[in-house]
């Protein structure tokens, strides 16, 4: 059974309508992203005319959507769920339209991306109607993956895990970062990916910023590099993982806490298994790393779930006490950052299965130590 | 002058001031996205993690940004700006942060793009202060560009001509329209855009679809092919350009409502001027079009505003009685559309000068009729 399976035969619609009724939600309205897609399958373009799935606690979906975008719609999985598309012409208000379409809604659930221009107009339009989010309401449905949606994410690794293996070829002592991140970009797309959502190549100093992209530093022998990369298949699943490499011989303060980061990581990965909460993972990476003397130096939570969205829940942070289930996908992703001189992080995309997890990224978690000498 | 000095000597931020004052507003409340980029200079990733820019009606700007972000902001020109950047740690609520930073405030303006998930937190920790949008208060700021901008902007212009330029040579008998589409993405980046925001390569009948994208379908003599696409610059203002191109003869047909376009085209722009309506120019080309037989063929307003934003204020609509005014840089973008045989537009984006318009798309508007035989 197919991800999209669960699209096109309703049920996950379905499944939203009983969680809408259990939150007391009268109206879930849905604009184009990810909860659109989760939903109906139509990957629509966010535009700034409105485009708006109306589902009701009871009785049929409807959609909104601008007339140019009805054949879109119409031709998207949302089509083959048997959805009525309302089409709207550039005179009309759709606000007013969503209003008539849900007139009796008390509380209506928003998705949590749609925009504050959108928001604030269905609020004037219905003014009865309280706004909730809907990300609470569909959060337990989104996060636990389907054996589908499992494919997905793991065809996903599968093709970061090839790019990080073309990682070595492209570090020579002389070439900046930027001209790496292009090269990477390219081997993303070329991995199978229809879009590149990230590139962070941090050499040296850089990699002590956890949010550092790409510069025009030259990296020079004896750096550290990591590189932190994600993109998104056609399936419009993600993809997210981290390794370390180093040019010719990494400084021994590096290699030093090197060691204790793929410790932390390891046994964060081996803590998971269904039961245990969000936050017990994070305090295991933590743990491993604060008794090195280096708790400080990790400086971020531990990981962040992953589907159709880069970063969604569950997030693997302190204050998270959510238990965790089979069908989480999440990763693990410890760091360690000392200002002004290195960093490194490891991160794996990781699946909650019956009695631990499965790691979707499978390349290995040594410093991978390229050949300085062969810079031309 | 240049944009990046209005936004680094603090003008924007001061006008904007100075407008939330006359709109009423205590503050504005703004999140990474176009409105922060025009304010600040600062291009912030929109993650879960809230970062917002605070803009009292009076007193200094403040920005809450994840611990993990500082240093990118205060390295961004808003940190040349001196505005404050107050860091928030992993387990830190950020949205009391605003709260406690914006005490006194009745009523705050939110930025347009600001996602739900942040208007409804940010409802609940400020319970007192009614929640407006920003884009009222912002909007005559961001329309009326500046020399810099428009600087920006006629690169863009330029750099998106010289893709159309080698169109004519992607165009064969065979390929897909796909095939096509990302040889043009390629050469997008190539011209100089740091990204692909659309590409549109619609032939024979779908072109008769106004937001068709790519599909497999194989290009064959006499068809008709729209090309429509944009990019954003390094500078982060973006381009669109729309030309027609046939692959051998066009149907004749085609070539006959073809003329009738390239005239509603060209009236439209030479009708804009400062005083004019934004309606009214949409008007002259809905009159060229529909005298000619083909008003029910011309299915959406004739242009969009654009600048930080591909789509953005003001929209060339009927009902927008909008005056235009110098500085103010739209889309004029007829089309005619035969559902299930062909279609066809023509853009440009162009400028409102003193006394009438500059157009940042040269290339021509003729039918650019590419040899079939050279189908290899």
């Amino acid at each position: 059974m197919t991800a999209v399976d669960h699209v096109t035969d309703g049920r996950r619609l379905a499944a939203a309508q009983a969680a809408a009724r259990e939150a007391g939600v009268d109206a879930l309205l849905i604009t184009p992203g990810p909860d659109l897609a989760y939903l109906t399958g139509y990957h629509a373009i966010a535009l700034e005319r409105l485009t708006c799935l109306i589902v009701p606690a009871e009785g049929d979906p409807v959609l909104v959507a601008p007339g140019l975008e009805v054949p879109a719609a119409k031709a998207s999985p949302l089509g083959a769920l048997g959805i009525p598309v309302n089409g709207w012409a550039e005179t009309d208000d759709p606000y007013a339209l969503v209003a008539t379409l849900a007139p009796d809604a008390s509380t209506v659930a928003l998705a949590d991306s749609m925009v504050a221009s959108t928001v604030l107009r269905l609020r004037d339009a219905m003014p009865s109607a309280h706004q909730r989010l809907a990300g609470p309401v569909l959060r337990e449905l989104r996060m636990i993956k389907s054996k589908g949606e499992i494919d997905h994410l793991r065809r996903a690794g599968r093709a970061i895990d090839s790019v990080h293996e073309q990682v070595p070829d492209l570090l020579r002592p002389g070439r900046t970062e930027r001209e790496i991140g292009d090269d990477i970009a390219e081997a993303i797309i070329a991995a199978g990916h229809v879009s590149v959502d990230f590139v962070i190549v941090a050499s040296g100093p850089n990699g002590a910023s956890p949010h550092h992209e790409v510069s025009d530093r030259r990296l020079t022998v004896g750096d550290p590099v990591v590189v932190d990369i994600g993109g998104t298949m056609p399936s419009r699943y993600c993809s997210d993982s981290t390794r370390m490499y180093a040019l010719g011989h990494a400084p021994d303060e590096f290699l030093q806490y090197y060691g204790v980061l793929q410790e932390a990581q390891r046994r964060a990965v081996e803590s998971v298994r269904p039961g245990v909460t969000a936050e017990s993972v994070d305090a295991v990476a933590r743990t491993t790393i604060t008794e090195a003397g280096y708790g400080d130096r990790f400086v971020h939570r531990t990981g962040h779930g992953i589907g159709l969205q880069t970063h969604e829940e569950p997030y693997i942070v302190e204050g998270n006490s959510e238990p965790l289930k089979a069908g989480m996908v999440f990763s693990v992703e410890p760091g360690i950052y000392l200002p002004g001189r290195h960093g490194a992080r490891i991160e794996d995309i990781v699946v909650v299965t019956g009695d631990g997890a499965e790691s979707l990224n499978n390349t290995t978690h040594d410093l991978v130590v390229v050949d300085a000498a062969f810079s031309s």
